[in-house]
């Protein structure tokens, strides 16, 4: 059993009003098999680099059950660049640079070993490429979830309509959500996406937590309100990683227990914000995330008997 | 045992992208009086109106078990009108118009069978107005809870500060809070107010929930997420009057009992948006309410076991 990951390998240069920094590792794919692995340790991820990227993170995901063989290395090419800004509410930035680089031609071959992927998450890359993966696959997996953004909202609608009706999740802001549905209400706007295809859909609201849907019924986990914030890249990737893992670690892809999911998706990305970019994923433990969990279940606990 | 609420009886004009009323009936004192009055039939309101107010309204009070003895009415004045305009996202409001006119004077004269009350919710009104309300209290309340605003942080901060000391209670919006504290992050500024005296501090977000903080405590309640939100005027006020009516009915000011207080609270606020003014609060019935509290309690149950 496996979770297939599709999603950027990058570099990312970010400054918030705390600091800055210079290329750091980032991208999706990153921060979702990073999160993800915390759970479940057979993690197949593909993705694109240039050969400026280094082989030593490479050797770090292999040692944490992140299979890179479906990363492609292209040679005399740079890999993808991000570089934005926060504002101080740190829900808004401005991209300071984008250089697609090696995205530019990304053309993801799954290997053989790739194909019979039971949970496959497919992060924000060119809804082409996201039905290409599907394509792959040899056996229909458990769950497949996806992530888009309003680029392709805007650029692809066709193709994003037609990979959104391959998918059985979608996991999106709560801003994606609005403009994909064309809908100002969350509530309203989550009945129309359903009706787009996927049984499952996660509006992520980031500081303000993140809704499950799935027909009429609907689950709601907060954010933690945490005292220092310091860099939200990558935050909704590390919760779509979490979530994942969660569900291929527990076997079990039912409404209650992606409900649990969606707790440690956000314990996952309380700890994401903590320090720049992927770097506090590198720090903690299962204890550390264990507790943070216990730090969720008493911000919700609530008996009206 | 009764609940002594003082806050604003008045006159509301009120544009949304939904459409416009003239003068409705509306104040802080209105709304916080109404929802409290489904869960605790012996309130004590103070406030002031002019002889252009309906005695109907006062009537219909009555019947509801709020006291209107406590409510001035200047002859020859008129009563506070405020027209406001919201804007799309129902968060943010332009204020068109504002007529202190009998709120100018207002000095707030409890009738001495108000001055033993076991609950007080002081509405948002001058600070000092709120201090001599406190003064003329014979006995001490189980429970003094107040809302201020950012008006009175820039210009009555002295007194403003005096007050907060002399609560049990704030009860705010995360604007506020954050201003009021002089931080950004909620949870730091939780801590920065909980330290100028209250034990307690419920944080309204709005359509993202409402926080509740006492020590190192924190409990989150979420906010419905609702398909129409028609007026948002006095949903903050609603969810107060609930809160203080659900404590008053249960006798019980326990921090778990507060959490439980605060669904009531965000139930009540969640029917105040639902037609203009305090219009649905005239409508519902307990067996919506319950109702709709079940429908938190959906929207929050998980279990990690």
């Amino acid at each position: 059993m496996s979770i297939l990951v599709v999603g950027t390998v990058a570099f990312d240069a970010i400054e918030t009003p705390f600091g800055k920094t210079d290329k750091v590792i980032g991208g999706s794919g990153t921060y979702i098999s990073l999160a993800a692995s915390f759970f479940y340790q057979n993690i197949k991820l593909v993705s694109v680099v240039g050969d400026d990227f280094p082989q030593a993170t490479f050797t770090n995901f292999n040692k944490k059950g992140i299979h890179t063989e479906g990363v492609q290395i292209i040679k005399g090419k740079k890999s993808f660049f991000w570089a934005g800004r926060y504002h101080l509410d740190m829900n808004t930035r401005n991209t300071l640079k984008t250089e697609l680089n090696v995205l530019a031609d990304f053309d993801p071959i799954l290997p053989e070993n790739y194909r019979k992927a039971e949970y496959v998450f497919l992060g924000n890359i060119e809804p082409a490429l996201q039905i290409s993966v599907i394509d792959q696959l040899k056996v229909r997996p458990k769950l497949i979830a996806m992530d888009t953004m309003n680029y392709w909202m805007n650029n692809s609608r066709p193709a994003l309509d037609k990979v959104i009706k391959m998918v059985d999740m979608l996991i999106i802001n709560d801003e994606e959500a609005r403009q994909l549905a064309n809908e100002f209400s969350i509530a309203k706007a989550a009945k129309k996406i359903m009706q787009l295809g996927p049984k499952y859909l996660v509006i992520k609201k980031g500081e303000h937590g993140a809704l499950l849907f799935s027909g009429e019924q609907i689950f709601f986990a907060p954010a933690l309100p945490l005292e220092e914030v310091f860099d939200p890249t990558g935050a909704g990737d590390t919760f779509a990683g979490g979530f994942m893992g969660y569900l291929a670690k527990t076997k079990n892809i039912t409404y209650t227990n992606m409900k649990r999911a969606l707790i440690y998706g956000s314990a996952m990305a309380s700890f994401c914000v903590e320090k720049f970019g992927p770097q506090r994923l590198l720090e903690i433990k299962n204890s550390h995330i264990n507790t943070r969990v216990g730090q969720f279940v008493d911000l919700m606990k609530v008996s009206l008997k």
